[in-house]
């Protein structure tokens, strides 16, 4: 998953520095998921000072089994750029003839390649919430449902991280079960919560793990070498 | 997994009723896992109040792929008394004779039958983690690594909750690879911090999960009729 920041507009940090004042409600409450963001990074310190605090995160046993990359600037445009043409390509296939289908299958490339299936079947329950939760979004957004270029438009913008400059990426120990994507939710919420307090609105997004060859280039932690230690990105 | 929780005696809550004054950074920093539990369990309202705050959590497509149960008094005493049972049996099993462990096999009732692998077998850099973790604890506690007795005693304490008098439960969709229980940990976090907002003292468990006929004895959400939506105990 990438978790997308930028410095807010509608919700400046503290303006004691030694002091932040924002409660755990109050950041529980005013936290948004933000889909717009400005170009202006953030500082490396600022962006390590909440990756400090929420190291405090517990996990079982004290393993933090996860890991973090960081991509801002152009690291982040080449990523953004690798995705977005993924989406497209497997867009235009989606939505081709056979024949174009069967090429595409052929050639390679098209296909998911993430290390977890991001495309989900809820069950009746949680299928009503994401159904509602999405006609909320593309209501605001102004798109109707038989628009499918205005969807796909607005899909995209997912795989840009919505023009986000600074972006992280969370990846997790594939070994243990649920408890490895379980700890990196703990650590993830506290980054979420660290990040508000600081003043800086964030975005988390699971779709982007679609694809993992666009990380794999760039990043250590996801490339051959680690099949050894299943640390997977999710 | 089991959120244990009691009324702080070194944290306690805000002296202003309608403003909780503790800072994300604050709550993250101070929070410690607390495995010694007074008896006096938690009102009801407080309880809810810390669940309506955590209920702001993010999820993916907002579906809250999560549920929470809760036990204080009588029915958490008696959840208490069968983990333990389950576990001095299985330890007792496993300390005796080949014998031993062939009837048992056959009588049934000991083996874990939890609905994921709770021992866990960590790669190089987290089994390190996990055992300066475990070695900090037993060197606190005065247990030396030799007291096979000692170190099964403690370990005992976690199936009673360590004499926590309020326990939440956690059970998470299964249906959705890792992002029913990346959710669940972001929902964990979210509700632990409110708690140390709140004054009231937490620990985390996911050993408990082990055994999850106690629970299934107990709660709805794990009975076999459930079997049609993968809720699963974690």
């Amino acid at each position: 998953m990438s978790i997308s920041m930028v410095r807010s507009q509608s919700n400046p940090p503290s303006t004691m520095p030694d002091e932040n004042v924002i409660s755990v409600s109050q950041a529980l409450r005013t936290r948004r998921s933000v889909r717009a963001f400005s170009n202006q990074y953030l500082d490396d310190t600022l962006v390590s000072e909440i990756l400090q605090t929420a190291s405090a995160a517990p996990s079982w046993g004290n393993v933090q089994p996860y890991r973090v990359a960081m991509a801002s600037g152009e690291l982040c445009d080449e990523v953004r750029t690798a995705l977005v043409t993924k989406y497209r390509q497997a867009t235009a296939v989606k939505n081709g003839s056979l024949m174009k289908k069967l090429t595409a299958l052929l050639k390679g490339g098209v296909l998911p390649d993430g290390d977890y299936k991001t495309l989900l079947k809820y069950p009746r329950e949680l299928n009503d919430r994401y159904f509602a939760t999405g006609k909320g979004l593309y209501d605001v957004l102004g798109i109707s449902r038989d628009d499918r270029k205005g969807r796909e438009s607005q899909m995209a913008r997912n795989f840009c991280f919505f023009d986000a400059p600074t972006v992280l990426f969370i990846f997790c120990e594939g070994s243990l079960g649920p408890y490895g994507p379980l700890d990196a939710g703990i650590f993830v919420q506290s980054l979420l919560l660290a990040a508000q307090e600081q003043g800086v609105d964030t975005c988390v997004q699971g779709s982007v793990a679609t694809w993992a060859s666009p990380l794999r280039k760039h990043f250590d932690v996801l490339r051959s070498s680690c099949s050894s230690k299943p640390v997977h990105y999710c």
